[in-house]
């Protein structure tokens, strides 16, 4: 039986680096698809693409215009395979018109000096903290275990930081386009900020994969831990940043601009 | 008399979205340009462009090879304008080969509800400290007086925190491309975890822009101060983000993945 995650990111390969994509009900948003769900689709396809080099090393997604229900086509273009890394440009086409444009650069993981300077927060185990529910109409929500640590919009809170233990439901090992995925499963940070939802919108994601394929298979199914806040709001917009973490390997970092409005503005 | 700064960004509007612009050395990096001086020269483009829309909200900016001492043309896209904000791609091109690529979201700053969550570190005043130079191969660095309170290069550290006020020499009202230049002053984290120069080169960078016009105007000549830490080393790559102030301002917030080999590997 195939998991409704690969059911969602399922791509066709059509000639000259376009490859057709739908989108799938159970990955809506409040308008349109869910951002993270787009960014994996786009993560699978140059995966699959023949001429690839290696793995995702950062992609960047620019939300142009809400994409509609139905099916959209993204054109690839690699711009160039260096030794050891390659530098991509993408579209996302949805009836002639642009919804979606960025970048993504992939390759090959060479053995370096390492360390981790971040610091994984300090958290009870995922069996020890409870599962909540988004409200039925974040379609997308529902396809994610999500125990929350510390800012789960119970309550509206002056630290716009959540901390979440998130795994796919039903359980599915980690690879590089859950991950992507999850790097956009934090709900916009004004909301926690003000206690409620708003209109908000990411306009653009840009996430680092730190993984190697060996760290994403050690992974399996267990839960990542994520933690994102927010460093300035006004103006009508505001930027999240984020770590994902599963046990003590930081997975991926990832920073997000994002369009709000206020409630009574 | 010009600042050099703005000799070293000026571009030459071509017909169809395309601006000349030429390579100064006195912005020489140790291979190629300063990568800063390469963006801000885009940033200054796309805010010279006729159907420019509000101020720079994001600037993603891939490094795909080496930028070669002349001109480059850097080729533009408005993908779409919306109500308040503009999408952009664009491409560097020289001599026949794509040697950035990247997109851009302008837009317009509304009145919204506003807060500032990061905390501007808390240290001495730039008179206070002293000001150091760069070894005289990072020429760029020659056009910036830089005064660290922190991570200076002088030791090695187990810390990759550099925090240093930074200000345009000789002196310069800040602007979004002196901002924009800024965002990636910050030498690669891996040379002060090892305290030593070291391969190493930004391969994306992402930077948004907080400040609003009005915000930049105060700021004048003034020092900024700048904070950058690295998250994760290893397997060639490592990331960095790092947040400009102007006094208890957050300007701009940017994150970085950049390319490195071990001095011995």
């Amino acid at each position: 039986m195939t998991h409704v995650f690969d059911e969602a990111i399922t791509v066709a390969a059509l000639p000259d680096g376009v490859f057709r994509a739908t989108t799938h009900s159970a990955y809506d948003n409040m308008v349109g698809p869910f951002g993270g769900i787009t960014a994996a689709t786009v993560v699978n396809a140059l995966q699959h693409h023949p001429d690839v080099l290696g793995q995702p090393l950062s992609l960047t997604l620019n939300y142009v215009a809400p994409v509609a229900s139905g099916t959209w086509d993204l054109h690839t273009t690699i711009v160039r395979t260096n030794r050891t890394n390659q530098h991509w440009t993408f579209t996302i086409e949805q009836e002639g018109a642009t919804v979606s444009t960025g970048s993504a650069v992939f390759g090959i993981h060479r053995e370096t000096w390492a360390d981790t300077e971040a610091q994984r927060p300090q958290v009870p185990a995922p069996e020890a903290v409870a599962a909540v529910d988004f409200p039925e109409f974040i379609a997308w929500a529902r396809n994610y275990d999500k125990r929350f640590v510390a800012g789960s919009l119970e309550a509206k809170s002056d630290d716009s930081t959540s901390t979440v233990w998130l795994r796919d439901l039903p359980e599915r090992p980690l690879d590089y386009p859950a991950l992507t995925s999850m790097t956009d499963a934090f709900f916009p940070r004004v909301f926690l900020r003000h206690g409620t939802y708003m209109p908000a919108g990411t306009i653009t994601l840009t996430t680092y994969f730190h993984a190697t394929p060996d760290e994403l298979a050690a992974q399996g199914t267990d839960h990542v831990l994520g933690t994102a806040r927010g460093a300035r709001f006004g103006n009508g917009h505001f930027d999240q940043y984020a770590q994902i973490w599963g046990g003590d390997t930081l997975l991926a970092t990832t920073t997000q601009l994002v369009y709000f409005k206020d409630p009574q503005g």
